[in-house]
């Protein structure tokens, strides 16, 4: 099934948040002293950085979740729709950060930030899209939902510093692997349905449900996506293969690697600077021709049903059934 | 005057934030998933980076500013201790990113983040902060103040964008250099005073009277800050001399030093990399030996003295005191 598709029942309104994306990257700087303001407007650095950004052909899945989570209730898209756009954004502001620590020269087959222009602007322009996030999330009038998203925050920073910490330590436990990608990926998933209950009043058994449904299918989603990074191929990616292991980030699939071949493993050797570009090589060979492809992805279909437990006690609709379309569409997306 | 004379009306409070600080070093991670917040608490490591940000020796002079302009009307330390830890945390973050742009290695006598650690770990603390910030900020439970911090964080990033974009061009207007300083500098201290009133319920009148101070006072602060650059010593300011010049970044003495010897300049030839160090030097001894100081001087006492013009509409007490102490420190502060 397409993304078209599963989006249906919010496709109107998702195209008002790519709106609401395109006024973020004209640079609304209407708080700011009036000079200062149209100096900056008229500059237009600012907004460059912004529509760049911004504009990407990223697949919309947050705020498209955050909408699909509203549908259940009081579909309110005055608080939807800003909180849809403040989540994206913040996705956005983590990979514009997360390419400069990288030094990633290329996003969704884009240049990123830094490589066009610097770490810098990467950093600068990162925090003002995290301070434009909170400022949209503001107009939703709910507290509850402004401080979730901070704590979202912490929480994937948490887990990037974590992440950092280990970079290049080939000895870790699974149960390590799992809480980098509840930090990096599910909180902010987890975040996306969660919020739309909430903005829609829904109950909070069905607050719930649909939090742990957000949770759950991101733990699948970072599953599908470390298996992409060793069996995808760079124009599916938008980047080179063997990025992870590059960065000494393990893995679940380099991981599994390591485990059937703990003496003379190319995954360690790698991350002791040992023929770097050759051993990474060899270690996707081996994963490729191995059963551990199969073993994640049995893992990440786990995670997927659980997602969907819960979804029957929530009211039947045409959103319900794309929330389970969509946990089939993690699964199943460019294999 | 001593700063704490000045801060005397608030002192036991300043204390609390000092509390209220060192309590997010210890990393309070109760919101992420139970495994998860133990094992980044027990790895300690999070933590680390926290207590060496949070707990340098500043002046504290935002946070004191929020709470004697809290003292005014209903002061309610409920609201006011969360909003000046949640604005001087953001202060920190925006120093971390700082450092990490400009490479500093030291701040306030201390080895910066980037330093002891590495640039990664600066962007993602930074990143941390001001999420805690924004979360502290909510516990106000006022929107108006959220939405003020997150415009404030904006406004600041516009404006190390604009100075980032301008960093090594000798051609620029004192416009150009104080809408730098307000959005680097002024908006924040600006902030200080504007939520303090906010959150003590003052009339829409004194709100504007207080921001006004602040963002007076802010530009006083920052052209001071300037001068130190040029005549202060290392041990004052925990930081080499002619930090500015090195990084590219035009500040008011060395404009002024462009407007008088327009032709065989030494801040041009820095800035295009002909010896610069030597150029560096060379400007600093013909700053000094100029009345450029004493010019810089008296516009920061302009500044000063037009954030105290209407505080006397404002009711008479310890603070107020306090508030016309403060602008008569900025300007005498080592010098």
């Amino acid at each position: 099934m397409q993304l078209s598709e599963i989006y249906e029942p919010v496709q109107p309104d998702l195209a008002k948040v790519e709106e609401m994306m395109r006024s973020v990257s004209e640079a609304d700087l209407g708080w700011l002293p009036g000079q200062l303001a149209s100096d900056l407007r008229a500059s237009g650095r600012v907004a460059e950085l912004l529509t760049h950004s911004l504009g990407g052909s990223g697949k919309r899945i947050r705020p498209a979740l955050t909408l699909l989570a509203g549908k259940f209730y009081h579909y309110d898209l005055d608080c939807l729709l800003p909180m849809a756009t403040a989540i994206e954004i913040l996705h956005t502001a983590t990979l514009v950060h997360d390419d400069a620590i990288d030094s990633s020269p290329v996003r969704r087959g884009r240049p990123t930030i830094n490589s066009r222009w610097d770490d810098d602007k990467a950093i600068l322009l990162g925090d003002y899209l995290i301070a434009k996030s909170k400022e949209l999330a503001a107009t939703t009038q709910n507290l509850r939902v402004v401080t979730r998203l901070s704590q979202t925050l912490m929480t994937i920073t948490s887990g990037e510093l974590a992440q950092s910490f280990d970079a290049f330590n080939p000895v870790q436990t699974r149960q390590h692997y799992l809480h980098r990608l509840i930090s990096k990926t599910a909180s902010l998933l987890s975040l996306t349905t969660e919020s739309g209950a909430i903005l829609s009043r829904a109950p909070e058994k069905s607050v719930k449900i649909l939090r742990e449904y957000g949770y759950n299918l991101g733990i699948a989603f970072q599953i599908v996506d470390d298996i992409m990074d060793f069996i995808g191929t760079e124009q599916e990616m938008g980047k080179p293969v063997g990025t992870d292991l590059g960065e000494g980030t393990l893995t679940l699939p380099a991981m599994l690697l390591l485990e059937r071949y703990p003496e003379d493993n190319p995954v360690r050797k790698a991350f002791q600077n040992q023929d770097r570009q050759q051993n990474i090589k060899l270690a996707i060979e081996l994963v490729r021709n191995s059963s551990i492809i199969q073993e994640c992805y049995t893992l990440a279909s786990d995670y997927a049903a659980r997602a969907c437990r819960n979804l029957n006690q929530l009211p039947d609709n045409a959103s319900r059934q794309s929330l389970i379309n969509l946990a089939d569409y993690v699964i199943e997306r460019q294999r």
